[in-house]
């Protein structure tokens, strides 16, 4: 090996860089699947079918990215991942809870999701609320609880960050910017803010949580902050590229809905070419934001990447 | 004024008390009210339907009962009512969640609330379940603000008791319950722990949570929860005896509505004047509870009975 001829910083990136995410993704996503499984155990009691409901709506399935990204951001700041699991755990029963609720029929009424039966469609509707409603309660009891981090003050922390995230001025605001704008030409800046809210925010927590845990200084919580902003999205644009051109059966969901149900997306906005354009002009916003946190972060560049990349 | 003849302890109820009671509690619920309404501030943004529709679900009027508790409670020990307002806020704001969710076509599908439209009547469904979404997500938001508690380890205590007693292990676990033995007679015992879970877990944690605040000691605490518990079963069983006999008008609701949807009712099973007896016993015991703290706590009592006599 030669010394005059170091190996390039791992921005540019190498390309085995996507095989090794995949296996630390999966890798990571057993750990938070094993969280869950142990957070929401089966019972025999009166529960025992919303208790069903709740792990049918988590387990068994989907790339974890939120948790991933809370899981990865954590380890920068040397958190154990005991903390770091849970609230990868809690960010995904949050994720899971507005999945269901989203797939109503009241809401976008959709009969599959991740290629199986959306909740409601396996067990029914009532259950479908109520096991929803019951994993927003849970996603914030696993924070509160001292095995999540020693410090009161982080807990608190991270549960007003997921709040803020997660409630009317973040996700569920976006899900009802989203209802009232459909069948109705929004132009790109509100398309913009809808995702911003609906799906972007809780990624950007995501990423956040990991500076929350680690007690990180404000300048590095800001920059992770950022990162997750910016690929929550670029993975929304890339969403709505997949929605336009994969096929249902690599979805493992209804593909050209968007267009169906008249919905602005980026695609029918700026074009295919332009949205993946668009993508990767923020997907390189969040690989500036890394900067500082030099090749530690090189996981998080490949994830960066990885976002726009992916093809369900 | 004799001192051989002093005034019996106001444990035996004067005829007045329950004036008083009725009068404090209206100022209280002002109090409550007011905070809810500086709590969700209207917005004139894209989320500004989402906002109305919280407001709608969870302002003008209802009786307060489990945030007048939050307050009296924390009266006991000294605390501020501008910290007992946040927590009765909250706690209103989480049984609000679970009545739009509850009165929605796949649930209970109830028309009226309060004598007013239910909230999906009033929205739409859609709405009607964002609103209890970010409902709930608000409720956890409100208790981790400093503005609860300065110590971040109350405002913790706090969230673990109100998760618990919310979540499938508490108000949702009952509602699952409830809606599973609809149509089937159920036995005493299991009514008992159905109520328990659907409604009394909220008001325990009510009753609860001014000793958190105050940082009670374990027994104080201990008692106030065990009142609670007690109250909320005796409301429940008061609510199953109005079902029964009272109107649609005095309601502001659906009257008779337990016997034609054939649901397992303490009506059902002791008859109209054993539900009473059953509901008096409770009562008892909630007033035993309370021993230790003497003539300050004659309004707890006094609630205690109201609880019971209510014609609504």
């Amino acid at each position: 090996m030669s010394m005059t001829n170091p190996t390039p910083p791992s921005i540019n990136r190498a390309s085995d860089n996507g095989a090794l995410l995949k296996q630390d993704m999966g890798a990571r996503a057993r750990v938070i699947e094993h969280t869950i499984d142990t957070l929401l155990p089966l019972t025999t009691g009166g529960d025992a079918r919303l208790i069903e409901a709740m792990r049918y709506a988590t387990l068994g399935g989907g790339k974890r990215l939120r948790g991933y990204l809370a899981i990865v951001t954590a380890s920068l700041f040397g958190v154990p991942e005991s903390q770091s699991a849970r609230v990868a755990a809690s960010v995904e029963m949050l994720h899971a809870y507005s999945l269901v609720h989203d797939d109503l029929p009241a809401m976008d009424d959709d009969d599959m999701r991740r290629g199986q039966p959306s909740t409601h469609r396996k067990f029914d509707e009532a259950t479908a609320i109520l096991a929803g409603d019951a994993l927003q309660t849970k996603a914030f009891e696993i924070l509160a609880a001292s095995q999540t981090h020693t410090d009161a003050n982080v807990r608190i922390d991270l549960i007003s960050a997921f709040a803020e995230a997660s409630g009317a001025a973040g996700m569920v605001g976006g899900q009802m910017i989203d209802m009232e704008g459909e069948g109705r030409a929004l132009p790109l800046e509100e398309v913009r803010h809808l995702h911003a809210l609906k799906t972007g925010c809780l990624i950007r927590y995501s990423a956040e949580s990991g500076a929350i845990l680690g007690q990180a200084s404000p300048d590095l919580r800001r920059r992770l902050r950022s990162y997750g902003a910016n690929i929550g999205a670029a993975f929304q644009i890339a969403d709505d590229v997949l929605d336009a051109t994969a096929t249902a059966e690599e979805l493992g969901k209804t593909a050209g809905k968007d267009e169906a149900s008249g919905k602005s997306t980026f695609v029918a906005l700026l074009g295919i070419e332009g949205a993946k354009a668009e993508a990767l002009r923020v997907t390189e916003e969040a690989i500036a934001d890394l900067g500082p946190f030099g090749a530690q972060a090189d996981r998080l560049r490949d994830l960066a990447y990885y976002v726009i990349e992916r093809k369900n």
